[in-house]
């Protein structure tokens, strides 16, 4: 129990160092300062940093994915599809999840372990998106005209397009305008779609 | 002459170091070694590798959007559009533009100064993307539905995306289907436009 609960403790830190300093400033001082813990826990629980950066995109991926799974599932409204991204896009920001993403995607290029990993992770994120998009464009012209795989590829894309502009911008204003723009077209969307 | 001729293979060394190395290990000496110049070099024409890094964004993103100017000017076909995006966009792949634009961004996170210079370079591909954009909607239903601006932006997250995701697949291969997909919807959006 205890020594799940640091493994986790550890993952938690990555993130927000990853977040706060960067991923050239996240040594193992550095987590091991953040989670209050000694930097020797790092190497009675991963085999090295890459093995904890890569561990880190899978925690961090998966419990978003879990929270956009649970508050996306069955609705079928576009637009009420968007509002719950917009907040949780939100929550993905204030968690330092966005800003650990974009740090973990650079290290990558240089780590091909952590690469592997963050495949791993944006295939599931795919899939999330497939079947989200399925469940939207099913009795519609759109579901022969665009096919969902290529859609919700477009789609994690612009999501982690948007990601990046985010962390570019230091009030994270960006996204704003953009969730309204597709609040919109959701709308329009949906008024079109055969009942 | 001979100094502007160093100060720009510092910038294209800088480009390709980031590319190969990853931002973490593009060292001054490393940034020498790529482009076969005296390290001390640097500090002649930059004050710091914070000034080298933000003059490199700009310099290879103004590079390549001259390149976008250029081969998109005049275009009117969105179909001929997405066809010559693709090429630009694997001469972005071949030229290391992708992957040091990834570095950059990752590293904005811990400089200020390099954060509004990607903003800045942000912002007039933003502009170059609404400008192609309302060329290709004027006299459609498609201009009054959607704001320009908005999906200027959106176009330019996608591209971002992409771009995280091809530099996340070593062959490149994301993209591919992504254009041909693109491709057949400009071909439907054509057939579909007044003429």
């Amino acid at each position: 129990m205890a020594r799940a609960g640091t493994r986790e403790r550890l993952l938690r830190a990555t993130v927000a160092t990853l977040a706060s300093q960067g991923y050239a400033r996240t040594t193992a001082r550095a987590i091991a300062g953040t989670g209050r813990l000694a930097p020797g826990v790092i190497y009675y629980h991963f085999a090295d940093l890459d093995d904890l950066f890569a561990a880190t995109a899978r925690f961090t991926s998966q419990a978003r994915l879990e929270r956009y799974r649970a508050e996306t599932e069955g609705v079928t409204s576009a637009a009420e599809l968007v509002r719950r991204l917009r907040r949780l896009y939100a929550e993905d920001a204030a968690e330092g999840h966005l800003a650990a993403v974009q740090e973990l995607v650079a290290a990558a290029a240089t780590s091909p372990r952590l690469a592997d990993q963050i495949r791993v992770e944006t295939a599931a994120w795919q899939d999330f998106a497939e079947a989200v998009i399925q469940r939207l464009v099913a009795g519609t012209p759109l579901a022969a005209l665009a096919p969902p795989r290529e859609l919700a590829t477009a789609a994690v894309a612009t999501y982690l397009g948007i990601e990046m502009l985010s962390h570019l911008d230091p009030g994270h204003a960006a996204p704003g305008p953009l969730f309204a723009a597709a609040e919109r077209a959701a709308a329009l969307f949906d008024s079109l779609r055969p009942r």
